[in-house]
């Protein structure tokens, strides 16, 4: 019986075959150590989606500085017969050498901007593609999705709910992650709270109420074992019906100087039954006590019920936020755009295949501001100087972090500056406006000349 | 610089926490010790999917058989503040004792038959409820969706490259698994290969035909380093130059008694370009070289394309397949059947929230064949003698594997078996026809009188 879990040794083997079997190539043919700098970035949005939020760069920065080949992970590239025992001496000392420069995460982004640039001998830049696509992608549109959801609940609070719907036990690690960035207050994700500082939520499932006779039982042993204020799943049998039980159950609390936080309504009508739980609670004299809803949540949903006058205080949000339900992927890449050539000289790169024309050289990103919204971004040369906030910056030289990452609550709340920054038009849930991204006249001239060759 | 990876020792956090608010409730209420049977199960098919190929039990065996509360982890769960010091003790020496029935991997199910069974101490079966869900749900979602693409592809290869789009590298590492068992042959997955020991498939990228001066030099310097027969992807300039410059690289091959194995399209209008290539290579007398097409793939894609007459030998296919694009979620549910009251009779039990009706009791599914054919299931109780082929099997007694995990070849076999006697109607890639399933007399009498009480 094995398990599907990933261990830290086996990060190296965390890659599709090819860039091991093009890594070979460019050993074998002594062209492995010419310098090369890839793009990763996203090539277009998704329906409905005006903007991205960047996420999952530490992840990556960790991946980059700890990638090593062990013994026993040689031994089992050795066992596939596609590999050359010089080659995989070469693997036994690797370890990432190169510059890393990417925007920071809870940066709100537009493609084509790229997210990370890695430059580093091809060998080598070439061998951390998989990695940084799945980590990179995966979170950005976890972050964005997040950032929907908690855009259209206005205010109110949304934790992840995500874990058992997710896609396996890391992918619920890294939605948490993810989803604090892009707004949620909280995880129900236990491993997600200690390994990212990210608060926990949860209460009991239908399951708990069901094992004891009744509802009121079953309130009441839960309040019980539970060292603070508790929050009540009041729809197992009937909403109203529990929304009344819960009331006693917070008469019974409150002989003992304690209150029921909330309730939470999992199924049903929530729009009718959130107001008439409502008008039951603060008949009790239970102003105080808020209400949960969830259940096959996701932006439209929160939307319209808001829209609808739900008296909701927050949202548990699982399926649609940890799997971007609507835009379960991203279009990203990870293209070559520069490389040094046989003497020595870099030169600028591009791919042409029919309708995926790739933005050559190295680059920056400069975004400009109308008072405090942003207005548009331009992607330039490295070297230009336009105007402007640049948004690409260092973060690796020679495979070692230049910073710390920063807290997560820094990220997150970047990117709440950042989303109140971007035009309300461009973070519509439908039919977004376009946001402008233009291309410097000097990096246009570079398309067009390398496209003439 | 912290990673999101998932180490074995962390297996106990893997969990949203009301499970253990709610482990911590049975505990103080002494009532952790009562048996419980909890029924997984996917409540309706998603849209187009006309049935399900099961998958993922072997690593949620691993999980209940190894899932331990070691220091550390009940260090942080004490640092959460959620939980008594007699409640981490009894977590301490916790072991999963119980027993599972479930059907086998590899079987073509249909809802809402329950695919896995847990009967154990209520506290060990909620417990362990987010990690068998998020495992079972995402591989079963991932092998339909392979069996799917593998069926439009009329007997040709079909390969997953999936794991730079997958929800993470553990989500990668899954659905190369997952899409194993829905028929593919392998994965470009190096970690999978190792792992499950699927073949693994790669070539090379685009970066490294446009790190050499020309395509022709990028070909013989990866045909060089490669000791198999290569495979060469030949758009990324100009599709059918690529296809001549591979024909003058074959000839090269020839020379040292190699052959060009195959050659790559990933972008275009592949059903043109793959015709045309096709000639190129047969008027060169490379019949025997075949074509291999990637690209933004899927089982419509595909069926389209073969429908228009493209000469395709095998696929790549990677986001669509390894995301279930279409359709990125299953609802799965784990729920209370059964259960031991104070007087520790067994009784049934049955949640009634507004349109989400539970099977109750410990159960059993019968298929009945017509000739060889799938003809119907009928969902009844475990006690039942019914007719036809019972589906669900004893797995785990005392919280030990009865068996060893079949090899994966023979869940494939398996699956592929179950697909040929599933009707075609319900294999249809568009508007699938139902399949029947019943529910038994006896089950639906103990439904009737378990909603009259």
């Amino acid at each position: 019986m094995r398990h599907g879990l990933v261990t830290p040794e086996q990060l190296a083997l965390i890659t599709d075959l090819y860039e091991l079997t093009m890594a070979a190539g460019y050993f074998s043919q002594g062209t492995a150590d010419r310098t090369a700098t890839f793009d990763l970035s996203i090539r277009s949005l998704p329906p409905q989606r005006g903007y991205l939020v960047a996420a999952g760069l530490e992840q990556a920065l960790a991946y980059l500085r700890d990638l090593r080949f062990t013994a026993e992970v040689l031994q089992q590239l050795e066992g596939t017969g596609h590999f050359r025992t010089d080659f995989l001496d070469y693997l036994a000392s690797f370890r990432f050498s190169g510059s890393v420069d990417a925007i920071a995460e809870g940066t709100v982004v537009f493609p084509p901007t790229p997210l990370v640039t890695v430059t580093a001998p091809i060998i080598e830049a070439q061998l951390v593609e998989t990695y940084l696509l799945t980590m990179i992608t995966f979170q950005t549109m976890i972050a964005t999705k997040a950032a929907r959801v908690v855009g259209a609940s206005s205010g109110r609070q949304v934790v992840d709910f995500s874990p058992r719907r997710d896609h396996g036990p890391q992918a619920g690690l890294l939605a948490a992650r993810a989803a604090f960035i892009g707004g949620c207050i909280g995880t129900s994700n236990v491993l997600a709270g200690q390994r990212f500082e990210i608060p926990t939520y949860g209460t009991m499932a239908h399951s708990f109420i069901m094992f004891y006779p009744d509802e009121e039982e079953a309130f009441l042993a839960f309040a019980d074992s539970y060292p603070g204020d508790p929050t009540l799943l009041i729809d197992t049998y009937d909403t109203l019906d529990g929304a009344r039980v819960a009331v006693r159950v917070a008469r019974e609390l409150e002989k003992v100087g304690r209150k029921l936080a909330a309730v939470r309504l999992d199924s049903g009508d929530l729009v009718t039954l959130s107001r008439e739980v409502r008008a039951i609670l603060d008949e009790a004299g239970l102003q105080a006590t808020k209400i949960f809803a969830s259940g096959g949540l996701d932006e439209f949903k929160i939307h319209d019920m808001l829209l609808a006058g739900a008296e909701v205080d927050g949202f548990g949000v699982g399926t649609e936020l940890g799997t971007s339900g609507d835009a379960p992927s991203l279009d990203s890449t990870y293209k070559l755009v520069a490389c040094v050539d046989g003497s020595g000289d870099e030169i600028p790169v591009i791919k042409l295949s029919t309708g995926k024309i790739t933005l050559p050289g190295r680059k920056q990103v400069w975004r400009q501001r109308n008072g405090g919204s942003f207005m548009r971004d331009i992607i330039g040369m490295a070297d230009e100087q336009l105007e402007g906030e640049p948004l690409i910056e260092p973060v690796m030289r020679d495979g070692v972090p230049l910073h710390q990452a920063p807290a997560l609550l820094d990220v997150q709340r970047r990117a709440a500056e950042q989303l109140a920054a971007t035009p309300e038009s461009t973070r519509a849930l439908e039919k977004p406006a376009p946001y402008e991204v233009e291309i410097s006249a000097q990096l246009h001239q570079l398309v067009e000349s390398l496209r003439r060759r």
